[in-house]
């Protein structure tokens, strides 16, 4: 990665449409063998709607269009108003274009072919969405009403559910709206080696805008400003026009605001000496994301207090990324970063008594209040978190996992392990008996307004263990030293001047 | 405004909440007017609903919040999930806003007293939301239910209807959907002197912006570089976290296409010698925001052909601004552009004959396809072009202005001519003896795959004529000068070295 000021020695990664047919090979592949299993006849059409170009309240203000995410995985179109639709017998991909009208040439610019979309998006067939009807009927090999398979369930983290695809005269089909989500949802956990290529130049290019931030990051500066470096580092060097969520750029007490930045909170303090910096911000490339998470101290050197929170939120971060391999339980995962930051804590004097006391009354939660990571992919938090079967916990952190997944090779899942004093719940764990008596509540006292640490990585499941798409500075010497001037990634040791940056 | 690269001198403009409680008092003095004109009674509240923060799709994917622009107008409110309410009679302002869920305190940050928000906003009460029925039913002095005036109406650009306030139990209140749209929409045409103030704001960093732009946009660089290099400078050193629209960020022929830079388009083109640029961004501040064209080669020195429809628009963009007065019609000011714009290309050799004649066959419309400007403030395209009574002209090119009013002082608005070759425009016109018989054919055809050229300032009418708010570098060869690297806005005279960069 770059160490030349404001530049980067990253270039764009090639987007290769294969991956897009990749992709529906594969939901052919697990739809043509679920209906196989409940004895079902395999014909029929997926069908999906992408998204349209939305206006801002009554106005004609165009927001920014981005792709649903479904529509995005299968098809891969950055334009809105398709539709897609594949047929599950031969496997053939059909894309539905929106019919243009003239004055699109004059407003919006050249009206493509439909040759354009099929070339460009690598399917089989492409026709105007006005002859969707016609299109599937022809295209249907068996009597009766074709079977449309359209897209209805839920997202675990919102609450909300997909909307199927609506078309005209959809009495003239069959539909099923049962199956595809839960087959497609579970597509999308397990990411193939060019979906991965693909978050790997995310991280890359959003790990290097990190250490830009940092780099740049001085008392007196508005938070916001620094927000700025990063979407300007993400789009000018990275190609990267979107960003996987808002970015959180939180200092000070704000740190211990979980998702500070949105717009009744957005980035608007001013960095003073002695804060600590928490910054959440991950760009998007192709539809994948990063969620990069970096906590460093504003003037560039970590205090006593600093790297006590700090220390114990990387040390619950590297020991879960060294344990993490097929077969584990995300919750014992949560559970060891849990207890990682427990023990520290108590090393460093802010709490006491037995750490398995702790975790029985569930004390971490008092200090991470969110689970320690979700799944990753086109969305931030990727759906196929709470497959049907898998029920959320109860417990308080727990319940806040977005997913309880066993660990599978291929999917890519953040590990964000987290240290917060948050007024809000640190009032009443004082007030309750069972959890005050652990608290050394002088010491915890001095950390009110400290805000928090977090520490997050995008972390791929391997055959034998996992790998760290994201390569950001976390030792603290690593920060002080970048913070510095010094290059990241450090040069090889050989080449390590006597004056070189890091201890 | 700064000449040193990447810096500024400006720093984000102070935000006074006075600015909408004088918006309030406008309205209020309006309606009041508007009832007594009619004989009906002088009481009932206005009540607003603000926006809400959306998800994307079905997902809990926050997009970034901004308000309502009408409910941003009366009550300044950055946060979602608010309502506001004006009593007619006594002037009294009311806000409600949400009652936020202990864990908000948690995720989103602290949970603020109504006390602060009757504070920062200005406001005489702060209730909750879920007490607006109880409040405006106890503030109500008259008898009987209490009048509810609610904003519905159409825009006349996107043809969209405002959504009035939906709140529970309306059957306890009258409603009136008359009033308040058309009222309303006509305070926001004419500008108080603090809006005006932050739209000078908002023009200044983005005009600033647009020179940081030319300085650093060379042959090879993407689009979207200088796109991003405009979002950094608004945001780093303006503050302005929003644009007014998506950037179009045009090249070669690209600038050609009046609206390019959307998803379907998205600024990706590569910058060649020779290329003319057509850049029309603005930024927003406090939700005033600018739009501001500047058009240039991307090499730095104009061609023959660049300096013949570049000194056209330039010379339509100057004549309509130095007539502009209260009084003026604006499709006068259209016709003004329009001829001018004619009458160069007749002396570059590009048409022949009577301009009169081009001017009676709408031969302006070939090259200038869209209205000459729109009002602007809050919305980009402001509402209020086409109040009742005004209708929208049927001929080519004047069709499209958004807005035929009168101009009237305290009214901003765009002006912003252009002349583009367009293929979708010419090949028909070409086919058409009535424009064909202007067409000197062979000097056309050399401008096919030329793009085009917009010059557009944000200009305020004053009680003699016009001020313009944008201060770009406009004529040739101050384009040129900075984009090498001379300071802007040009120095005094009396300091310029003898190497000086200005002709």
């Amino acid at each position: 990665m770059a160490s030349s000021p404001g530049g980067s020695t990253l270039t764009p990664a090639e987007v290769r449409m294969e991956l897009h047919a990749q992709n529906r090979g594969k939901l052919v592949r697990c739809l043509r063998q679920r209906l196989a299993e409940s004895s079902r006849p395999v014909h029929g059409f997926v069908l999906l709607q992408g998204g349209e170009e939305q206006n801002r309240y009554c106005t004609d203000h165009a927001e920014l269009f981005r792709q649903e995410s479904y529509f995005a995985y299968l098809f891969g179109v950055r334009e809105p108003g398709f539709y897609g639709a594949i047929d599950i017998s031969s496997g053939k991909s059909i894309l539905f274009a929106p019919r243009l009208p003239e004055e699109y040439a004059v407003w919006m610019g050249k009206i493509k072919p439909l040759a354009y979309y099929k070339e460009y998006y690598m399917v089989d067939i492409v026709f105007y969405t006005d002859e969707i009807v016609e299109v599937l009927q022809n295209h249907c090999e068996n009597p009766g009403k074709p079977l449309l398979f359209l897209l209805y369930g839920l997202n675990t983290d919102s609450g909300n559910h997909s909307k199927p695809a609506m078309i005209k005269e959809m009495e003239k089909f069959d539909t099923d709206l049962d199956v595809l989500h839960p087959v497609l949802t579970e597509c999308r956990v397990l990411k193939s080696e060019m979906e991965i290529g693909l978050m790997q130049y995310a991280n890359d290019i959003s790990s290097e805008a990190h250490v830009e931030v940092m780099r740049k990051a001085r008392v007196g500066m508005k938070e916001y400003q620094l927000e700025s470096v990063f979407l300007h580092h993400v789009y000018m060097y990275g190609g990267c026009r979107h960003c996987s969520y808002t970015c959180v750029c939180a200092t000070g007490e704000n740190s211990a605001v979980l998702h500070y930045g949105h717009a009744a909170a957005p980035n608007d303090k001013t960095l003073i000496d002695g804060d600590m910096a928490l910054f959440d911000m991950g760009a998007e490339y192709h539809f994948y994301g990063a969620d990069i998470t970096c906590s460093f101290p504003v003037n560039g050197i970590f205090s006593a207090d600093q790297l006590l929170v700090y220390n114990a939120v990387l040390k619950a971060h590297d020991n879960v990324i060294s344990c993490m391999k097929p077969g584990d339980s995300w919750i014992d995962m949560h559970k060891l970063a849990e207890r990682t930051i427990l023990e520290s804590l108590k090393e460093g004097g802010l709490i006491q008594g037995d750490v398995d006391d702790m975790m029985v009354g569930r004390l971490g939660a008092v200090f991470m209040p969110h689970g320690l990571g979700h799944l990753i992919g086109i969305d931030t938090h990727d759906p196929g978190g709470y497959p049907k079967g898998l029920e959320r916990p109860k417990e308080p952190g727990l319940k806040s996992l977005r997913t309880t997944r066993t660990l599978q090779e291929g999917l890519v899942i953040t590990v964000e392990p987290g240290c917060y004093f948050i007024d809000a719940l640190l009032v009443p764990a004082m007030e309750d008996p069972d959890k005050s008596k652990h608290f050394n509540c002088r010491e915890i006292s001095r950390f009110r307004g400290f805000g928090g640490v977090r520490i997050e990585s995008n972390v791929l499941v391997t055959a034998e263990g996992c790998r760290n798409l994201t390569n950001c500075p976390r030792k603290t010497w690593e920060i002080e030293a970048v913070m510095a001037g010094a290059p990241w990634p450090p040069p090889p040791p050989a080449t390590l001047s006597q004056n070189g940056g890091y201890r």
